[in-house]
C-alpha cells in the first residue's frame, strides 16, 4: 500500500499517518519528493486499512498494491491447474466442450442427445433443471425430476453432468445428481451459495457476474478455494455494457488477462451474452483463439420449440458444423479437442 | 408484443408466425406497410414467447410492450404506497431518515448515538451486524451479539431498527431483532433470499444492484410483493459506470423515473456510491430535491476509528450540519422531516 | 509516479528501472518491503514515462500520482473562478440560468420568448442554430440566419447569447453573433475545435462527453485554458450508462467531485440526458442542491411542434413553475438566482 | 415506427395521434388490443417524428423499426463490399494486415521496417505523424516531416500508406502523403472531419468511438458514404466498460453483429484497447476467428524506447511469431493472408 500525501501536508500530517500505521501493526517508510511526500507501507495490512488511511487529514490518495485474493493467484513457479471431473480433465492441454439444453424438458430424448453430443466432441453434459427465475412468473425448470433425467442421460452416454444451482435451498437437492455445480452470473456474489456449493465437494463452474471486474470474479473464486474446494473452473459469459446490440458483451480480452493472473481454467459460454444462435459459432471460435480452455454450448433438439433460450440455442446439426470448424482451429493452434 | 417481419419476408413467413402465435394461445393482427409487415400480438403472452418468435425465419425483431412486473407497477388510480414501520410511515408525505454505523462495534455507546440521532430527525436506527464479505478474509460484523446491541439501542431510543441480511442462512437469526430487513446491492438478484426475507413479514429495504436497470430492480421488488409482503421500500445506492472518480455513480435520475413507474417509496443511500464523507451532504440534499422519500445516512461516533466504512461515514457533528440544511430544504419543498 | 516491482524481481531488474529513470531525467528512490520493492519517482516526468516503465521486465504496475491537468486544477489558496459574460457573472455566489429553444425556428417570436425568460430569472439566452447532425439526414438548424435572429432577440431582451458550434468550419461564422460558444458532448475531445473556439476570445461552455471521465473532461478544459482563454464554464449533461431508462444518466456526483478538483464553474443541463420534459424539474432542483452554479434549460414556445428536442423541452409555463420552486430552493440554500 | 398508447388512452387520444401523423405526411393504422391500442405508422417518417409523437398525451412509448442509416446497410441481394487501395483489396476473401509504429520517430529506419513487414504478410504500412493530443502537453508527432518519411518508406517497400488525421485543419496536409486516412476513436462523431476526409477521395479507416453503439458507428459511416466516398473500412479498437483491467474492452461480438448489418469490411486493432503487448497475439487470433477482415498491428523497432505506445507495440520478432500462428489459423479457416 502506498499513501500519497497532499501537496499541502505538513510534517505533523505525515507523522499522524505514521503513528496510525504503527497502531495497526505495520510500518511506513517515507519518500520525500519535490512536490509531496509518499508513505510506503511495509508489514501486514488489514483489508480495511486503506479506507481508514483515506480519512486522515491531508491524505490525497491511497493506492493498494497486489491483489486481494491469494489462493486464486497464479504462482509463477507452478503450472496452471487441471480440474479432474471423472475421466475429464479441464486444463490448458486440451479443449473441453460442455453442451446440452438450457432447460431439461419433458418429451425430450435427452439420452439420444447426450449420445450424439458425446460422438461429436462433448465431454460434459450440461442441462438446466432449477433456474433462478428473474421474474417470479418465469418457468423455473423441471426440478428434481429434471435432474434425475439429466443424470440418467449422462450415465447412459458416459458423460459427467453439469447443472446450475439457483440458491442455497437447492444445494442439497442438486448435489447428488451432478458432477459439477454451476453458479450463474446472478449468483457470483452470493457468498453464502458459493460456500454451500463448495462444501458439497462437487466441482464448481463459476460464471462471471454481469458487471463483475476480473478482480471481483477472482475474489469470488477465492471464497470457493478458501472453503477447501479446488475443483474450480471459471466461465466468461458476457458483461453488461452500454451497447444493446447483444444482451451482454462477451469479454474475450478477459481470457488472456486471466491467464496472467490465475491458475484456474476458464471456459467461455458464448450464447448467454450473444442471445442469438447465429453469433455463437464465430464467438466460440474466437474464444478458443483467445485462449479459453473450453466452451459451454447450448444445444437443443428443436430450438424453435424450446421452453427457454430457444433463440440462442444451436440445433444438433448447427453444433455439428461448429465442431468441425473448431476441430480444424484446435489443430492449427495445437490444442486438441478432448474426447471421452 | 409487436413482431417486425424482415423486408424480405414472404406471405408464407408471415403465416408461419401467425400459426405459431395461435399454438401459443394468442393471436396476431397484421399491418401491411410499404416496406414490411408488422404483427401485433393480442391475448395472453408467456414470458418466453418473444424469444421463440425471434427464432422464426424472416422475423427481424420482436418488441415487448408493457412491463414484466405487475404488483410493483404504479396504478394511476391509486395513491403511492405508505410503508408503516411501527410508528414510522415511509411515504411521499414526509422525509424519513434512517442512520447509524456501517458496523456495530464493541465499545460503542450505541444507545447514546441512537438517542442523539433521534433528537436530530432520525426515525429508523440503521446498523450492520452481519456483512456479506466480498473477500473471505473481510470483517463479517459482530453477528448476533451485534444484533442484540442494535435492538437494545433501538428500544432505548424508541427507534425501529434496520439491518442487512447477507444470505439465506442468516434470515432466521436476524428477523427477531429487526423491524426492517435490508437486502444489499450484491443480493438484489438473490431470489431465494428475497423470498425468505419476504416471508418473515418484516418490512424489506431493497437496494438496487450495482448494475441493475430500473426494470430489473422492479422485477426483484415483484418477488417480494409476490411472496405476499407489501412492506417494501426501495433504496438507490449507486450504479456501476465507467468513471472511477467515485466507487459508484449515484443515479438520481432514477428517482423521478421510479415515481412514474411504481407506487413503492424510495430512499437514497448517498455514501455507498460516493465512498467519501465529504460528498455525502451535497448528494443527500440533491436526492431529496430529486424527490426521494428519505435518506439512509452512515453515521459513526468516530469515523477515523471505524472498523468498516470509516471514509464514507459522517461524524455526529457532520450529521447535525447536514440535517440543519436538510430541514431548510425540506421546508422549501413542502415536505417536512418525519420525527418520531 | 510509483513503480511496483513484481515479487519475483531480482536486484538486476530494479537496477534496470533506476537506470532507465536516470536516462529520462528523473530519479528513483527505493522502498524494500517484505514481499516486493517499490520505486518512488522524484523529479520531472514526461507524459509517456509511465507507459515506458510498464514495458520493463518484472515491473508489476505503475501508479500515476497527481493529475495531468494543471491550469484547470483547484488552487487551495485561491477562490473559485468567476466567469464574466457582459453583466452576467457565472460563479459560486449565485445561480445562473441559461434557457431557450433547442433550435431557432422560423415563425417563432424569439424576442417575446427572450423577454419572458428574462423576466423569470434567465440571464443568458440559449438557442441552437448550427447543429452537429448525428445523421447526415437530420435537420442541421437555421444556420447563420438563425444566429442573426438569436442575436437580435438577445439584444432586444438585454440578454447575452449562447449557441453551439458543430465543427471548426463554423467557428468564424458563429463567433460574431454570440457571447458564449457552446461545445457539445460529441465535441469534447475534438481538440482542434476546442482550440479554434478558445482563440475567438468568446466565453466557452464545455459539455462533458458522453463517456468522458471527470479527469478527461478537465483535460479538455486544459486545452481551452492553455490556449489562453480563461472564460470557461463546464456543463454536465449526462453520461452513458448501461441503463436505458433515460438516454443518458445525469451524473450529479460529478458536481461535488468537480468542486474538489477545479476552480471552474459548472452548470447542469438536465434535459439532454433525461430526454423527457417531465423529469426536468426534479433534476434541475437536484442539480442546484448538489452544488451546481447554474442550469441550462431547454424552453420552447410550443414543445409539441418543435422541430427538434420537443419531448425534452419545457413550455414557458412549465419553466415558470420550475423557477418558482427553484427560487424557494435557492433561498433555502443561501444562493440567490442571478437576475440581469 | 410503432406508437404504443397508454392503457388509459381514450378514443380522443388515439385520434390526436392519427391527426398528427397525417400532418407529418404519413399515416397510422390501428390495432386495438385487449389492454391497449397500438398505432403502426406507414409512409415516409422524418427523423424527428418519434420524438414528437412521444410528447402527445397518453402515448406510452414509440418504437422505431428499421435503421437510421441506409447506404451503410447490408443489401441481402449484394455481396459484401471490397475496398481497393492500390493493389490491396480489403474484403471478406482474405485477411489484410496493416502494421507499423504508433508514431514515426527520428532515427528510425522506417524503410527497413516496412520491407520486413511486407515480407511477413503486411500489405498496408501504418504510421502516426499527427496525433490528437488528449493533453495539450502531449507529443503531437513528427508532423509533415513524419508524413514524408512514412510515404517514402511505403514507396520503397511497395506498400500503400495509412495515417491518422487529428482534426479538420490537417486534412489538406495529410491527404497527399497517404492512401488511407484514419479517423481515430476520439473523432468518430466529429462530423465535419468525416466529411472533409471523405471529400479528399482517399480511402477512409473509421475507428469506433470509445462509447459508440454499433448503430452510432454505422451512422458515422453513413456520413462518409453520403459524402460520396465508398472506399470505407471500419476498425474496432475497444469500447469503454466498467472494468479497468484493460484501457478498453475489445468488443469482438461486434464483428459478427456488423456482418449481419453492413456490407462494409471491418478490421480489428487489438493493441489500443489492450494497452499491453502481451495480450495482442491472443486478441489478434480471436479477432480473425470472430470474422474480422483484417488486423491493424502496432509494430515498433524497439518498443521499450518508443516515444508513444511502447507498452502496447510488438517488436518485429513478436510480430513474426504472431504472423506464423495467424497463417496457420487463416488456413484452418479458409481465409488466406493477403500478400502484395
Amino acid at each position: 500500500m502506498v499513501i500519497v500525501m497532499s501537496t499541502e501536508a505538513a510534517q505533523a500530517d505525515v507523522e499522524r499517518v505514521l503513528a496510525s500505521l504503527e497502531e495497526h501493526g505495520c510500518h511506513g517508510e517515507l519518500t520525500v519528493g519535490v512536490e509531496r511526500t509518499i508513505v510506503t507501507v511495509v508489514g501486514p495490512q488489514a483489508p480495511e486499512l486503506p479506507q481508514e488511511m483515506r480519512t486522515l487529514p491531508r491524505v490525497d490518495s491511497v493506492v493498494q498494491l497486489g491483489k486481494s485474493y491469494k489462493l486464486a493467484s497464479k504462482d509463477p513457479a507452478r503450472a496452471a491447474s487441471s480440474v479432474e471431473i471423472g475421466s475429464v480433465c479441464v486444463s490448458e492441454g486440451s479443449l473441453t466442450i460442455m453442451a446440452g439444453p438450457g432447460a431439461v424438458e419433458e418429451g425430450h430424448d435427452l439420452e439420444a442427445l447426450a449420445v450424439s453430443l458425446r460422438a461429436q466432441g462433448v465431454s460434459l453434459l450440461w442441462g438446466g433443471a432449477m433456474r433462478p427465475g428473474q421474474s417470479p412468473y418465469a418457468f423455473r425448470g423441471a426440478g428434481e425430476e429434471g435432474l434425475q433425467r439429466l443424470a440418467a442421460a449422462g450415465e447412459a452416454a458416459g458423460l459427467a453432468v453439469v447443472s446450475e444451482v439457483p440458491s442455497v435451498a437447492e444445494v442439497a437437492t442438486i448435489a447428488p445428481y451432478v458432477d459439477v455445480i454451476e453458479i450463474g452470473p446472478f449468483n457470483m456474489q452470493n457468498f453464502g451459495l458459493l460456500e454451500a456449493a463448495a462444501e458439497t465437494g462437487r466441482a464448481i463452474l463459476l460464471h462471471r457476474g454481469l458487471s463483475a471486474t476480473v478482480d471481483e470474479w477472482l475474489l469470488s473464486a477465492e471464497h470457493v478455494l478458501h472453503a477447501g474446494n479446488e475443483q474450480l473452473v471459471l466461465c466468461e459469459s458476457g458483461i453488461r455494457s452500454y451497447d444493446s446490440s447483444t444482451p451482454a458483451t462477451l469479454d474475450l480480452s478477459a481470457i488472456p488477462v486471466l491467464k496472467g493472473l490465475t491458475h484456474l481454467p476458464v471456459l467461455v459460454d458464448p450464447a448467454r451474452g450473444a442471445g442469438r444462435a447465429d453469433l455463437v459459432e464465430r464467438l466460440a471460435l474466437a474464444a478458443v483463439a483467445a485462449g479459453a480452455d473450453g466452451l459451454a454450448i447450448e444445444v437443443h433438439p428443436a430450438p424453435s420449440q424450446a421452453l427457454v433460450d430457444g433463440a440462442q440455442s444451436l440445433a444438433l446439426q448447427q453444433y455439428g458444423e461448429l465442431v468441425q470448424r473448431l476441430d480444424l482451429l484446435a489443430q492449427a493452434l495445437g490444442r486438441p479437442l478432448q474426447c471421452v
